[in-house]
């Protein structure tokens, strides 16, 4: 399985394109973006702001790829993750995965997501109000 | 939930943008694209053609997003079904739900991809040689 594992902190393009050595051979193709919407913890936010432990989040999510593979064999896939600011309607992750039959891939996707919010170490540190002031904590 | 449901005869843009309502209420995109494999019952294809019985398949797809909307509460569903000749490499379809949080969305996906294959009648008619000439029947 071809893995890409990206942490960085400006916008991420969903739409970048799938290894040419995959084309011919993937059937299927699973993706999920996770969005900031415009509530948080029943308050009006602007954004989020998320911050790594960045080495320890990448090793962590290519261990995470290696595991969930072995139980959904994948040909391909990628995961990347902004940190920084996110602003609402924004994406904070996309994944993407692709497979022969469609099983694995959905499987994959949906699991690396339920592993990612609990062993990876990504956090929202802060939100931030409509005009980017940082919103006091949550009752 | 707002629904989409498209089937044509030419390429699939799985880039059309979310409907503008949604966007700050989406926290979560789910998608699957079923490409054309290179290789079909063990022989290499360089096509598949789809058929569809077209209005019954609308209504069944309208009818299975009812049903399976009930269960995985989303705000969006777009699925597209290329029919006619469609090329390895490229889609036949393109399914994406978008929900507040992450269950939904992937659960309407996948739930909305089983009952695809059994429910909806749009079949596969023939595979093409990669020179596009149709292939004999599988042995």
């Amino acid at each position: 399985m071809i893995v890409e594992i990206t942490i960085f902190d400006h916008p991420i393009d969903p739409r970048a394109p799938l290894p040419p050595e995959i084309v011919g051979r993937a059937g299927a193709v699973a993706e999920f973006t996770g969005l900031i919407r415009a509530e948080e913890n029943g308050r009006l936010i602007g954004a989020l702001d998320y911050e790594a432990y960045q080495p320890m989040a990448e090793h962590t999510m290519r261990a995470l790829a290696e595991d969930l593979g072995a139980r959904h064999p994948c040909l391909f896939l990628r995961v990347v993750h902004r940190i920084g600011t996110v602003p609402v309607g924004e994406a904070a992750i996309h994944i993407i995965a692709a497979s022969a039959h469609r099983a694995a891939a959905l499987g994959l996707v949906a699991d690396f997501m339920d592993r990612l919010k609990q062993d990876v170490p990504i956090w929202k540190i802060r939100a931030l109000a409509p005009n980017r002031q940082p919103l006091p904590a949550a009752p």
